[in-house]
C-alpha cells in the first residue's frame, strides 16, 4: 500500500510502512471471542478505523451476537465506536469504564458483562494477568492503539490521551497501530513515568508485535460543552469559599495543593471559578485525569502554572483553540499513563485536593458514584452523569439515609458540597456528621424528612446499645421506594 | 525525685531527670476538655501510669462525666486504661480505633463520639490539623508517650509499638514521657522512614515540650492466644491452596509477595499454615501492621526472611520467648510508624498480599468490617471481632445479599475465603461474581436462600433495564431483619 506524504512524515520507522493495511483487510484477526484492548480515555485518542470496519462487517453480514469480544479500554472511547459495537451486540465483556447510551443499555439488560475498577488499578491488574486468567498465555489477543506519530524505534506517540495504552501494548500478543493524521503530532507532550518529564515521550513496543499499521483521518468525536447551570455554579461558589477559608486558617498554602477535578459541568464550574478568582489563587498546579475546556481559561488567566493528566478532552472549539495556540500551552502540560495520573500512591504523596461528583451521598458520608437505585450502572467508577429528569422538579434528593450503592466510604470523605451549602465533616463522629450534612447540604424540602429519619434511628439504636451509626435498617431505602412507585422521594412519614 | 539506677540507665538525657514526676502530681495538666494523644497500637506500648492516676482521681472524687477528654491513640491501647476511662465516662471523643467492652458500649450508647479512620491516614490528617479545627493553635494539648529509653538528644525510643507516636508528639503542645523499665529497651528495632533502615531509631522531639517524665513498671497487659478453631484452619487451608495455585500459574513468585496479615484467629491460622508449608514457601517477607505469636513460629521455621510492622503484640508467653531470644529475632524485624506500615502508597508499590477479616461480605463483594447490623460499632476500620454467639448455630451467614455497612467496596476485593471455599472474583462482572461467591463461599444452609435472592433480583432488574448489579432493594436486609426478630437469618421466602 502506498503511504501519503503526510503519513510518511509521521512514521519514522521505515519497516512499519511495509505493514500498511486497510482496516477491512484485518477482520480475520478478530475471530469470535478475541480479547481486545483499545487506546483511548474519556472519548479521545481511541482507534476509529479498525473498530468501524469490524462494525461494518458485522452489520453487512448480519453477525450481530455472533462476533463478540472482550473489550478493555482505559476509560471511555468514542460513541461512534463502542456505542455502535454495543448496539450490534459485539461486546461480551467490558472494563473498567464506559460512556454511551447503547453500552449502558447492554450492561443493564445483561448483554454485556461489565466490571468497573479504579482506573489506576486496572492497568496493573491487567499486567498481573488478573483479567486474562483463562487465556493460554495470560495475554490479551490484540491491542488497537491510536498514534499521532511513530518514532524511529517503532514507539507510539499517542494523541490526546495516554490512558492504559502502555500496559495494553505490553500485554497484547499482536498490536495494530492507527496513525491519525487528522490531528497534529503530540510528540512534545506525553511522558510515562511518575517523576517529572524524565521518561520517554513514546510508548515503547516490540516492533515484531505490530501486525498492521492503518492510516486514520477522523478526528476525535467530542461534543460541545453544555453551559454551566445555576446548580453547578452554586456548588463551585460554596467550594471556593471553603478553599479560601482553609488558606486563611493556614491549612492550605496560598497556591492550594495540586487540584484533581472531576469531569463535567460541576468540575468546569469549579475550575472556571478558580480562573475568575483573580488574585486569590495564584501559581496553581493541577494533577488530574482529564483536562476540559475550562482549563484553557485557567491557563489564560495566568493563575495556572502547570497541569498534568492522562487525557485532553476538549470540545471541538477547545481543540481548535489548543492547536492554534500550541506553543502557549504545550510547555505547561504533560500527559501520563492512567496508572500514574490516577495513582493513589502519588495522589496521597502530593496531597491532592480530590473532587468527585457522585450520584448520591448518605447522611453518614458514604457516596454512590455508579449505580442508580443500587443496580443501574451509569458509567463506572470515576465518572458520572446526573440523575435523569423528574416529574417532581425536586423529587430526587442526592442526600439520602443510606446510599443504595457505595463506591466511596465514610472513611474517605472530608467535605460534601451541594448547591445548598458545604458540610465539613473532618473529625466528626457519624451522628455529628449526619446533623451537619442534613443541615448544610440537603434541600429544604428534605431537611425535615432526613432529620426525622435520624431522630428515629438514634432513638431506636441508642436504646438498643447499637447507636454508633444509627439506622432504621429495614426502612433505609423508603425514599427510594417512594420514588420508584410515586416519582418523588418525599415520603409522608417513616412509620 | 530520685531516679533508680535502672531508670538512669534508660534516660541518656540528663535534663530529663530533673523532670521526673509522680503521675498523681500531673492531674492539673488535664482539665476537662483536654485533647490527649497516647502512644500505643493493638494493646502494646500504651502509657499506663498517667492514665491510671487520672482514672484513680476521677474515681476517688466522683468526677465521672465531669472530666471528659478527646482521646487519640494510633489504634487500641490496654483495656485497663482506655476501657476503664470509658467505664468512668472520661472519654468525650475517640479515634481512630478501639478495643474493649466498656468503650464499645460507650460508643454504641452515644456517650463517646467515635470516628474510625484508615490507620495510615489518621496521623496525616492529624498533622493537617483536621482533628483540632476548634483548638486555638490547631494542636492537641498533651501527648502521653511510653518510651523504652531516651536518647542523648531527648528522643523517644518506643517499646513494642510505634503507631502514631511521631505525629502525636509533633502535634502536642506538651509531652509527658513514661519510661517503662519493666521491658527491655527496644533501641535496636524501630525505624521511622519508608525506606529500609535508614531513619532514626528514636522519635525526635523538642525537649522543651517535655513537661514530665514518669517511671513506669507495668508490662503491656496482653492476653494469651485463643486456640485456633476448625473454621479458621479451614479458611487458612483454602487460602494457602490458592496461593500455591497462583505460584504454579506464574502470577506470584515462589516467595510470594510481602504478606499483610490481619490480626486474630484467622490471621494466626494463615501464618501458622505458612510455617507448616515446608518447602512450599521459602524466603517470605512480611509487611504488616502487627506481629502475633505465630510469626515467631514462622521465623523459627526458617521460611521468613524479614518482617516489618508498627506493633509487636505477643502473648505473655510470646513476649518471654521474644525477649529470651532477642538476638535471633531482633535483626529480622523493624517497627515503623503506622503512617508507613499501613500506607496504601507503599502497600501498592510492594504489591502486598493484603488479608482482612470482615464481619460480612455481600454477594457482589462489598465488605463490612466495622458495624454489625449497619449500626453497632465493633472496633473500627482495620480490626474486628467475630459475630456474637447465636441461638441457631448456623443462624448467621457472613455472606449476605447487601452488606449493612460497607468499608471495602467491590472495587477492591479480588478473592473471598470462608471455611466453605474460595471465590476468585478477579475480572468478573457483578452477576458472575455473585454466582461464584454464593457457590464457593456460602454455607449449604444459605446457598438456596441466596441463590433465590439473586435469581429474583436478576429477573426484576434485567427486565427493567437496571441489571448491572441486581438487587431487590426493598428486601435486601430481610435476612438481617429475620435474625433480629427470630434469631436466625434463615428466611422462609423472599416473597
Amino acid at each position: 500500500m502506498a503511504a501519503s506524504a503526510l503519513l510518511k512524515s509521521r512514521i519514522r520507522r521505515p519497516s512499519y510502512l511495509n505493514k500498511l493495511a486497510k482496516p477491512e483487510d484485518l477482520i480475520d484477526l478478530f475471530p469470535h471471542g478475541t480479547s481486545i484492548g483499545w487506546s483511548g480515555f474519556t472519548g479521545v485518542g481511541y482507534p476509529k478505523k479498525v473498530p468501524t470496519a469490524l462494525a461494518d462487517h458485522v452489520e453487512k453480514n448480519n453477525l450481530q451476537g455472533k462476533l463478540k469480544y472482550d473489550l478493555f479500554v482505559g476509560a471511555s472511547s468514542g460513541a461512534e465506536t463502542e456505542n455502535r459495537w454495543a448496539r450490534l451486540n459485539m461486546i461480551e465483556r467490558r472494563s473498567p469504564h464506559q460512556v454511551g447510551k447503547e453500552i449502558a443499555k447492554g450492561i443493564n439488560n445483561g448483554n454485556i458483562k461489565f466490571f468497573d475498577k479504579h482506573l489506576s488499578m486496572f492497568p496493573s491488574d491487567l499486567v498481573y494477568g488478573f483479567y486474562t486468567l483463562n487465556k493460554p498465555k495470560n495475554k490479551i489477543d490484540v491491542a488497537v492503539i491510536e498514534a499521532s506519530a511513530i518514532t524511529e524505534n517503532g514507539g507510539i506517540i499517542p494523541g490526546a490521551s495516554v490512558g492504559a495504552s502502555p500496559e495494553l501494548v505490553q500485554m497484547a500478543e499482536k498490536v495494530i497501530i492507527e496513525v491519525n493524521t487528522a490531528s497534529p503530532s503530540f510528540e512534545a507532550i506525553p511522558d510515562y513515568v511518575p517523576e517529572d518529564r524524565i521518561g520517554t515521550s513514546y510508548i515503547p513496543i516490540d516492533p515484531e508485535k505490530v501486525v498492521a499499521v492503518v492510516e486514520s483521518d477522523y478526528p476525535d468525536q467530542t461534543l460541545p460543552n453544555s453551559p454551566e447551570d445555576e446548580t453547578s455554579q452554586a456548588i463551585a461558589t460554596n467550594l471556593i469559599e471553603f478553599l479560601k477559608h482553609e488558606v486563611n486558617h493556614g491549612r492550605l498554602p496560598q497556591n492550594l495543593l495540586p487540584i484533581q477535578s472531576g469531569i463535567g459541568n460541576i468540575a468546569n464550574a469549579v475550575v472556571g471559578g478558580l480562573s475568575k478568582g483573580g488574585a486569590d489563587f495564584k501559581n496553581l498546579k493541577v494533577w488530574t485525569e482529564v483536562l476540559q475546556d475550562s482549563f484553557l481559561d485557567l491557563f489564560d488567566s495566568g493563575n495556572l502554572d502547570f497541569a498534568t493528566a492522562t487525557s485532553i478532552r476538549f470540545s471541538p472549539d477547545g481543540f481548535k483553540r489548543f492547536y492554534d495556540n500550541w506553543e502557549r500551552y504545550a510547555g505547561k502540560l504533560l500527559l501520563r499513563s492512567q496508572q500514574v495520573s490516577n495513582s493513589p500512591e502519588i495522589i496521597r504523596r502530593l496531597g491532592c485536593i480530590g473532587m468527585n461528583t457522585p450520584v448520591e451521598v448518605d447522611i453518614y458520608a458514604h457516596a454512590n458514584s455508579t449505580c442508580v437505585m443500587g443496580s443501574r450502572m451509569l458509567n463506572g467508577l470515576g465518572g458520572l452523569r446526573r440523575f435523569p429528569p423528574k416529574t417532581d422538579p425536586t423529587g430526587v434528593s442526592c442526600i439520602v439515609p443510606f446510599a443504595t450503592h457505595i463506591d466511596q466510604t465514610e472513611h474517605d470523605l472530608d467535605v460534601i458540597v451541594t448547591e445548598q451549602g458545604l458540610a465539613d465533616v473532618r473529625g466528626l463522629s457519624p451522628r455529628e456528621r449526619a446533623r451537619v450534612i442534613i443541615n448544610k447540604c440537603s434541600h429544604p424540602d428534605y431537611k425535615p424528612i432526613l432529620t426525622d429519619y435520624l431522630d428515629r434511628a438514634e432513638f431506636e439504636c441508642l436504646r438498643k446499645g447499637m447507636g454508633h451509626e444509627p439506622h432504621l435498617l429495614f426502612q433505609a431505602f423508603k425514599m427510594h421506594q417512594n420514588f420508584q412507585e410515586k416519582g418523588t422521594m418525599k415520603i409522608d412519614s417513616w412509620e
